[in-house]
C-alpha cells in the first residue's frame, strides 16, 4: 500500500453549513485522505452537528466532533440564551462597519488550533477552512490578513513548521461571492438540503429563521446563482 | 465598586510547574483580577493538575481546568503509553538541535487560543504564559519569534484586536535562565514544594523521576541559584 503524503492529507473544519461542506467536497476531490472535525460549543444552532455528521457519513469521511465546554465563549448571541440573534440587520452593520453580536470570541483561532494539533498529530499537511470575506458578517477571523498571520504563526510555532514543511491553511472560498460559492457547490453536487446555515433555527423543527445574517447571505447567493436551494 | 480594566485583568496558563506558578504570582502582584486555567489532555503527569488546583486555591485565584479529549494529541511521549519519556538526554538533543518526543503537537498554540477565547469573553486584556527559551528543551512554541507571531495573529483575528486594543501575551520568563527563574520565584515566595515539573512522575507516589528534561532543568536552576528545592 502506498503511503499517503502529508501534502495529500487534509483536515476540514466542517460546520454543516454550505461553505464548509463545499470545502469538504473540494478536499475530497483533491486529497487522498480527508478528516472532518466539528465543534460542539453550546451553539444554539447545534442542529448543524447532526447535519455535519450526516454529510461526513454519506461521503465516507472520518469525522470527529470535538466538545468544548459551554461556558468558554461568553458575550455572544450564538450561545447566550439571554442575547438575541440579530434579524434583518446585515446591511446596517456592514454599513456601520460594526461586528455583530454573533461574533464568537476567538472562535476561528481556537478551531484552527484544534485542527492544527489534530493535523500535526496525524501527519496531515493541509487544513481546509471555508472562511469567506466577501459575502460575510464582517468577522475579523474570516479575513485574508488574519489567515496570513495565522499561517506565519504556524510556521514559527510547530515542529513541522520549524523543519520547513509547515502545515498549510487552505481557504478556497475566501475571495468568492456567495453566488460563486453556490455555483461551485452545485458543480460539486453538494447536497444543499443536508446543509444548514442558520444561526437561529426553530428549536423544534430545525427550520432556518430566514432573517439572520447567515440566512440572508444564503438566500442572496442562491437567488443570484439562479439555483434552487434544497 | 470601581470597574476593573482589561489592562488589569489577566488569564494565566497554569500547569502547576515552577514557571507557570511563578507567572501566576507575578500576575497576582501586578493585576487587579486574575484567572488561572489548566488543561487536562491525558498527560501522564496529570498530577500537575492537582498541584495547580492547590496553588490556585491557596492564592484565592479563580481556576478552571479545561478538558481536552485525550486522543487529540498523538505521537508524543507525554500522552502515549507506548512511548517513553527520554531520560538524561537533554544535552544530547540540544547539541543535535532535535526536538524531543515530549513535544506535543501545537500544544501552546491550542492552550493560548483557549486562553484567548476565555480572555476576550471576560474582557481580560492580558494572557500570562511561562514559556522560556533559554533553559528549555528546544520546543518551537516556547520561542520569542513564535510569541511575536501569535501576538500579530491575535491583533488581526479578534474583535478587540480589530478595535485597536488587542489582548497582549505576556511572557515574563522568556529570556530568563532557570537560575534567574528560581531566584525570582523565591523572592515571590512561590511554594516550591507544591509545584511539580516532572514529565514522568511515579504514578503511585507522584515523585519526580529526576531524569527527564524538565527534572534536569529544575535541578540545574536550584543548584545554580543555591536555593533548596522543596
Amino acid at each position: 500500500m502506498k503511503a499517503i503524503s502529508p501534502e495529500k492529507t487534509a483536515v476540514v473544519l466542517l460546520s454543516g453549513g454550505l461553505d464548509s461542506t463545499t470545502c469538504l467536497f473540494l478536499a475530497k476531490q483533491n486529497m487522498d485522505k480527508v478528516y472532518a472535525i466539528s465543534f460542539d460549543y453550546g451553539q444554539k444552532h447545534s442542529i448543524e452537528l447532526k447535519r455535519a455528521k450526516k454529510i461526513a457519513k454519506s461521503q465516507k469521511i472520518e469525522h470527529s466532533i470535538i466538545k468544548i465546554q459551554t461556558d468558554l465563549f461568553q458575550g455572544t448571541s450564538l450561545t447566550d440564551p439571554k442575547m438575541k440573534v440579530p434579524k434583518d440587520s446585515l446591511k446596517k452593520h456592514l454599513k456601520d462597519n460594526t461586528i455583530p453580536n454573533t461574533y464568537v470570541p476567538g472562535r476561528n483561532i481556537l478551531f484552527l488550533s484544534f485542527a492544527l494539533s489534530f493535523a500535526e498529530s496525524r501527519n496531515a499537511g493541509r487544513i481546509f477552512i471555508g472562511v469567506n470575506a466577501l459575502d460575510y458578517s464582517g468577522y475579523p477571523d474570516c479575513r485574508p490578513d488574519f489567515i496570513k498571520a495565522y499561517q506565519s504563526m504556524v510556521k514559527k510555532g510547530t515542529k513541522s513548521g520549524s523543519k520547513g514543511h509547515s502545515i498549510q491553511i487552505i481557504t478556497p472560498l475566501i475571495h468568492l461571492s456567495k453566488k460563486e460559492i453556490v455555483t461551485l457547490a452545485s458543480h460539486l453536487a453538494v447536497p444543499f438540503k443536508d446543509t444548514i446555515s442558520c444561526y437561529d433555527p426553530n428549536p423544534l423543527t430545525g427550520k432556518p429563521c430566514g432573517h439572520c445574517d447567515s440566512c440572508i447571505l444564503r438566500k442572496k447567493g442562491f437567488a443570484e446563482a439562479e439555483i434552487i436551494d434544497g
